[in-house]
């Protein structure tokens, strides 16, 4: 008889942005009248780059020629893109990433989840709390979470990392040996972001104990502070210990366009093998490369014009931003985040639980948010609200919040 | 410390088309005025259809607008593409397939690989024998092959189901119990089709043992004779027993373009357990669905204007292949497959290997094939020939091999 993985059966039934989803649905049916703003789902809403849209139609009209069609493609990538990737994205900080050490990808959805196949189940995992779910459920698919306890919403064999007020939202290093790690700066969700001091204690660490890092650096984009750090690779020795995911999705509003990509530094060794050349292998065989117009896309990005294009895009959101955290601030809120990210880390006031300041934005302010405990049980008592909206929209949605208090 | 899978350190070295590859790179350098034609490789040659180009221009337009973006898609695809394939690929047929069990993803050879992700590691898998290679490879990685033998090719786990001259290229239902069956009619790399009362067999079985089929159809369209089964679903009971993987690569020229999709039938359930609801959640969180111009442009192959113009590409194929199994039987060399298929199963002649066989017509007639020993011990003895080059010089590469003689 076929047997189906039985770590899926293990799984929590509903997905967070399914059950925001049904909420707001639910809420809208009874409210028809109520104008809902949503600071809750993490995509963009701003067109593609008209750079990037005239570089896709350039490339359909190439695919529809016999001397521009482009049929199976790198796995990895076009050289094209993975060199315009290693200039801009990495020489231009100072950063040596060669193009061979990247893979181009549909998304760092995929990435981050795939990644696991290159690795042996027995490790030990440790994550943020809260997390991006996907870090958690595709372990727990793959058998290197254990068992999930519905009551207090752990796995029982991940390490959890509290991301606190207390620690400004910083994890610490474990005291347990941690295999694998994943790390996410600017942090999804709550906005943090890491120094280097910080960023040069994990890579110590992993070093030090032969652990793997799994840098999401998905939004660095946003990152305004000159002093912080882009990319892992900033730091001394992490070409030893780290794999770092980008992708273009916040960057340059790709969510619906699907690229992205992920570093193996080929110092990167274990067990005498290059895991570089096992991701290689895996992406070969499971994997045959992203659509041509979507990378000559991508590549548009890295034009002069298109870079100028989608830097006002990432303005545009920085701005609404710093309306939601000013202003909300300045009503008295508790708020983190949002400095060098699209996310701000509101705290529910008067201990309130994450579901029940949801319902209450929902009902009284009419805007959607994401509840802090749907990333993890440390989320619990916050809500995430995102910069991706209409700015007009943005401004009223702050407007409406304060109101109530 | 961070460990590797060790099933990826247990696979041989070099794949089949890499080494292909280089032996051609090799005899090119040596020989720099030979005019290779190369009839190995499964790469499309023509051009997208106008349609396909006008669509996906148009949506890429589209996302360059406010009113037209659009950011994360649906995972499992955009019900206008889903639709349309229930519509076209199935309803015309007279077979029921809903949108909702309809996977649009980047490709087929993701999905065969991916499928695996929820199945448990203890399954026992049955592979045809010469076999695509991406059905081994994964299984080997996931754990399910055992270890393979270097001297006899075979994986200690597989049951493999020899097709061969004798039984016609149809595999025989193995005497062992097997969990999972890979399929793949017209067959990659022999070119066998099945008939009904084939697949019939193979379906009873299937529900007999509680067993999956994954059944790869990549190559329907090349189905010439009108009694042959496109779907395996046109055989009564797969519904409760198979999982269908279907490509617009070969249909319509979307290899560089990335589109494919999956169907998984409500009812087939295992353990209790919807099998489609499994891959639904596995798609959710490991992917995020196809570019929207690609999803567009798909479904302009399903259009009036489309689906003619792939249709010319499909019959120029289809005389290529014509060109290939006729001159060469004329010859006196034996060949199989081609008459469903864009594939040729060419017998070396005098008892030579396929390398062997593969290295005389690289050097004497100066054509690139690829070797059947590549796709496993039983296709030691053949080489596989494809229909999809330019046909005057697929012309040409029929009279120099028939010029061997």
């Amino acid at each position: 008889m076929a047997k189906l993985n039985e770590n899926f059966l293990k799984m929590p039934g509903s997905y967070l942005f399914a059950e925001v989803a049904r909420r707001i649905a639910a809420y809208s049916a009874a409210h028809p009248d109520a104008k809902i703003i949503k600071l809750s789902i993490g995509d963009v809403t701003r067109p593609l780059a008209p750079a990037v849209v005239v570089a896709m139609e350039k490339a359909a009209a190439e695919q529809g020629t016999f001397e521009g069609f482009h049929g199976y493609g790198p796995e990895q990538g076009y050289l094209f893109l993975r060199q315009a990737i290693a200039d801009h994205d990495y020489k231009a900080r100072g950063v040596d990433i060669r193009p061979e050490e990247i893979f181009v990808s549909d998304g760092a959805k995929s990435d981050c989840g795939n990644i696991g196949d290159i690795f042996s189940v027995d490790n030990v995992v440790a994550v943020c709390d809260p997390v991006y779910p996907v870090y958690v459920d595709t372990n727990a698919m793959a058998g290197r979470a254990g068992d999930y306890d519905e009551k207090t919403g752990f796995w029982s064999k991940l390490i959890y990392m509290p991301c606190t007020e207390e620690n400004g939202f910083s994890p610490s290093i474990p005291k347990e040996k941690a295999d694998i790690i994943y790390l996410c700066f600017p942090n999804n969700p709550t906005g943090a972001m890491a120094t280097r001091e910080q960023l040069k204690a994990w890579v110590d660490y992993a070093n030090a104990n032969d652990s793997i890092i799994l840098y999401d650096s998905a939004y660095e984009v946003f990152i305004s502070d000159p002093a912080l750090p882009h990319s892992i690779y900033e730091i001394d020795g992490a070409r030893t210990c780290a794999i770092e995911f980008r992708s273009f999705s916040k960057t340059a509003g790709f969510t619906g366009t699907r690229c992205a990509y992920t570093v193996i530094p080929n110092e990167l060794v274990r067990d005498g093998v290059k895991v570089n050349t096992l991701w290689n292998r895996r992406q070969c065989t499971k994997f045959n490369g992203v659509p041509y117009v979507v990378q000559r896309g991508a590549e548009a990005v890295y034009s002069q014009e298109g870079h100028a294009q989608i830097m006002e895009n990432i303005a545009y959101y920085k701005n609404n931003v710093k309306v939601i955290l000013e202003g909300l601030t300045a009503a008295g809120y508790q708020c983190f985040g949002g400095e060098n990210s699209p996310y701000v880390w509101m705290k529910a006031p008067n201990g309130m639980g994450s579901w029940e300041f949801f319902d209450l934005l929902l009902d009284k302010a009419n805007v959607a948010s994401t509840p802090g405990a749907g990333f993890g049980p440390s989320g619990e008592g916050y809500v995430r609200l995102t910069a991706f909206g209409d700015a007009q929209a943005t401004k009223e949605a702050v407007e409406r919040i304060k109101a109530l208090r």
